[in-house]
């Protein structure tokens, strides 16, 4: 059985991704990030996802990115701005976090090369996404390219590692009907920003769920503590 | 004064490093990382280097890296061979870390971002070194092609951080040359992978750092457990 190491976070997207790579035939190798963001109760989902799936080994990493800083996700003292959901795709806002997606495909790429996995997933998307530099295209394409010259397995055994985005071009919504399709456990998953143990219901990334689930004509499984 | 981040293992290339960057003008911003490496002593050294330069900040990445393992330095169930100065550049040896070097770029990347450098020092050689796929200057221009579509500096504000690579072209025997030229501590210095609080002085970090000090007459002020 051919392994994928799939990037976790216990949100739909990351969650779907699970279902997507587990449809095509894959032994999925999660791994998961403790950055000490302000929202880590979503490793909780990440760890009720991986127990879902049945999966050999869920992988989480513990890293200090707090001490980076530089987001309302890692500093508590950059306040978490409300979503408003006629902007959100307008401006990189302050829930980003500097070369996040970077350091967490590196990871994976060293995890995938040690377990023996050609596949690395991703849930990134550049449709109904909140504007983040490393969440399009252009950034997985280099990714690859400079993936393929990173690692003995690439360079010296000449096997590459592929980067993996099944969701890239997705909405919301239509993530919202994929993941319904193939059985995800979306009751399991944390798509919310905030620390607080309900979904806060108006931060952009609980803007951008609510409205996929509404554009699919789907009831949320999850409950928020208000909405917008 | 314009600020640089520079990568500081403590060895000799990356103190090297620092002193050029010093030259060059740069207010140092170094990073260290406690991937729960083997060799974690080597943080003393960073320590003292950093405070050598009388820097703002040193950084201290944790991670448990450990938990990927498939490496010499971080699964100490795998032995860490003693080197053979004839062949030392034939092979990837059971050294080589997968990623490491896209990982502490990575973490690098993000910090340059929030302290506001445009520049990244990293003490990669490609002449005398171990053989390691990171370690090459294919791997470096990719990463800098990724780079530039990574951050939202680079994307939205259109400034570049770029990847200074001063070792790249230099021998072991000129590193050593040019540290000392610039007045580089390496006293306090350690390339050691064994886990000794003494250099162990057959390891082939110990064995590349050895032939550089002899091949540039100069002795090495460090003390080693014994001599290959």
């Amino acid at each position: 059985m051919e392994k994928a190491v799939i990037l976790l976070s216990g949100g739909l997207d990351s969650t779907v991704c699970m279902a997507v790579a587990k449809s095509r035939g894959f032994e999925l190798w999660p791994v998961s990030f403790n950055y000490h963001q302000r929202h880590r109760i979503e490793l909780e989902s990440a760890r009720r996802v991986a127990v879902f799936f049945g999966v050999p080994k869920h992988l989480v990493i513990e890293t200090n990115m707090d001490d980076i800083g530089g987001s309302a996700l890692t500093d508590l003292a950059i306040s978490l701005p409300e979503g408003d959901p006629d902007r959100i795709e307008d401006d990189v806002p302050a829930s980003y976090v500097p070369a996040r997606n970077l350091i967490f495909l590196s990871y994976a790429l060293g995890y995938a090369e040690v377990v023996g996995a050609a596949h690395i997933f991703i849930g990134v998307n550049a449709v109904d996404y909140s504007g983040y530099p490393d969440c399009r295209p252009e950034f997985i394409r280099r990714f690859q390219a400079m993936a393929d010259y990173a690692t003995k397995t690439s360079v010296v055994d000449h096997r590459d590692i592929r980067i993996e985005t099944p969701l890239m071009n997705l909405s919301k919504k239509d993530i919202v009907l994929l993941g319904t399709k193939l059985g995800a456990p979306l009751h399991l998953t944390r798509s919310c920003y905030s620390d607080g143990e309900m979904a806060c219901g108006v931060c952009d990334s609980c803007l951008l769920r609510l409205r996929g689930f509404a554009e699919a004509g789907i009831e949320d499984p999850v409950v928020y503590e208000r909405r917008a």
